[in-house]
């Protein structure tokens, strides 16, 4: 048995909460320009440090030592996905971080608009960046193709040249193995889709039909006449947090992409809340209603990513305060985490360990009394790879048989 | 995806150095004999201590716990190689370790000397411990076999009484499952080499025939008219340090065996120095030629396996000393650490974890200052095994793209 069908074996179900907070890309490196202290040891956090000192603590790896992971990976792990594993590709990651829901089956791709000139060539892969208002008038004029060959055609423009179409079929088996019709660079023409398998295959033709057609529609639109197509991808058949852990589980995010992601774990996307506050406040008044909640912070990446350390302390300080509010409604088990790192001195995601929390009654308490990496490095947890998070907290909110007479 | 897939996924090029400096076998056990302290906890290192408080450190496992690894899987493991699949076979590690380049293909085997008498049955196995000098002698003789049915033989003696042979063929195949003809035993004669597969029935053939011709040629030295032979084995196919991470690498060793398992994996053997300094001006001298260094002190090693505390330190000592010249030609990362432990009271190679440090701009550092064993057991890198090093090294020097979207 490996570690996943241990712990299938082992679940069962009962009333306690669970809330996983997720501080977004939180973890951070010191920081020669203020006094060598990362983010969290520079922020006055009294709150995370008390609930520090009444929890256990340790460091997670994302993925495996040395990887960096992009939002996926990183969140796939949180919810005790392999992310070795476990793919959500490209366009399909677009798709839900614009907000759609996507059905079993679905397959999404990311398009881009461009311009191509009189014999076929691109002359322009992004359109000159049409502004995102363009892109949506754009979108509407191909939003006529409803359906090809008994497959259903869904547009939904993104951010500046960028719109995102899915393919969906009830009656026929569609598949995502198909080339991107973008050929990477201007001077050719878009490659002709092609798929890989026999499902691929009609689905490629049935592409080609839609870029034929839209590009007709477009052909009074000099400058942004034709678009190209990337990341062909099937909404990954994820389990849910119901069906995998017995958790009526709900999201409060306020960004598309990780409403998106933990829609395709089947959680209930709670209302969009417009301050940190308003994510904890969130969860006091669905409390009675889930088991499990999963509580995304956006700005300590956000800074991380910007390479703002002011800005992270900033953030890491407004979620202490606002904490209150969760530790006024304790649920059974508290995890404070990250997806992965985001030090401002990288402006980037980073491999390193992220520092992890877990209190509850049954976690226990270690000698750590800071809320911050080094702190973290000698916790009771030690260091863990991401995925077995799922797993300690399913525990600690007893949550699990024992395995084995 | 495993480790090594998502590795080879994200791996780009880019201008950064590196420096892997292996202290062969520092770890160590506190000593009873030294108020309790490890060599490297004994030793007076402000070097070593001050470059630890500008980085982050850690314990690494060579292998898996409780596994003491051999110098090749101690290697392969620091290389980014998992030491548990990935073998040098005892006769290819023989044959690099005296310095002999090893072509793709070629087979080695270990020999040494006997002492048959006229019945054909081994009197001595060793054949008296023979000087090395008597090995050369006798090496000369046999080397007047230079080809048997197509497969060119390459003789190199050893120390003492034992000498290498290399099989090559360019023209027919020839494997390596074939038995030892060295009986372990006095009192039998030496076995008949048989092949386990095709390609190695007829290199078995071969060797018969070179064990045959070599007897006759050994005719007339009594006392040495024999030799056994062992540890058949291949080449391993081992990609390039430049095929598997796009490093231009060079090595800079003293020792045979760690120059030709570096010669395994491609680099540039750099020319040998005759000091610790020496091995840090190797690395000035060739700075600007190379992507990653790996630089190899023996000497720690030696003192541990001949149980000498004081050779330890003093060794230790030293290449704190010569630190300097690294550090003020610093790379973008340095790594410190070990292949294995070779703790003074075991005389031996051993299973402990060995210390582990990487510095670097992105490196982050902890909060321990001392160079040792148990200070590094607190550090922000944890435990982790050996052949995850390489992906931390090249992550540091931001050669890693970001894993999914």
């Amino acid at each position: 048995m490996n570690h996943e069908e241990i712990l299938q074996s082992v679940i069962k179900c009962n009333n306690s909460k669970i809330v996983l907070l997720v501080m977004d890309g939180v973890g951070d490196i010191r920081n020669k320009d203020y006094n060598y202290k990362t983010p969290l040891e520079y922020a006055k956090t009294p709150n995370l440090d008390k609930l520090t000192s009444e929890s256990v603590v340790g460091r997670m790896i994302p993925v495996s030592p040395g990887i960096t992971p992009g939002s996926g990976p990183g969140h796939i792990g949180l919810f005790g996905h392999d992310p070795m594993n476990t793919t959500i590709g490209r366009g399909v990651l677009e798709a839900v971080g614009l907000g759609l829901h996507l059905e079993n089956g679905d397959i999404a791709a990311r398009c881009n608009f461009a311009t191509i000139d009189n014999e076929g060539i691109i002359i322009d892969r992004r359109a000159g960046r049409i502004p995102t208002k363009k892109t949506i008038e754009l979108c509407n004029v191909l939003c006529s193709i409803k359906e090809i060959d008994g497959v259903e055609i869904i547009i939904e423009p993104g951010k500046g040249h960028r719109f995102v179409t899915l393919f969906r079929s009830k009656n026929k088996n569609i598949d995502s193995l198909i080339n991107d019709t973008d050929p990477q660079i201007e001077g050719k023409s878009p490659l002709e889709a092609k798929g890989n398998n026999k499902s691929s295959e009609f689905l490629a033709s049935v592409v080609n039909k839609f870029i034929k057609k839209g590009f007709e529609l477009l052909r009074d639109y000099p400058g942004t006449n034709g678009f190209l197509t990337r990341g062909f991808s099937k909404k990954p058949n994820l389990p849910s947090m119901m069906e995998k852990y017995c958790l009526e589980s709900a999201a409060i995010a306020t960004y598309p992409m990780y409403r998106g992601i933990a829609s395709l774990l089947g959680m209930k996307l709670l209302p969009i809340p417009n301050s940190i506050e308003g994510l904890f406040e969130t969860y006091v008044e669905n409390r009675s209603k889930y088991d499990f909640f999963f509580i995304h912070v956006k700005g300590t990446d956000q800074a991380g990513e910007d390479g703002d350390f002011e800005a992270k302390v900033n953030c890491i300080e407004k979620v202490d305060k606002a904490l209150k509010i969760l530790l006024n409604k304790r649920p059974d088990v508290i995890a404070i985490t990250a997806d992965h790192s985001s030090p401002c001195p990288m402006r980037s995601h980073s491999f390193h360990p992220v520092p992890v929390l877990i209190n509850g009654d049954f976690s226990g308490r270690d000698d750590v009394v800071y809320f911050h990496e080094n702190a973290f490095n000698v916790g009771g947890l030690g260091f863990f790879e991401s995925k077995y998070l799922m797993t300690l907290l399913l525990a600690n909110a007893k949550r699990l048989n024992k395995f084995g007479a």
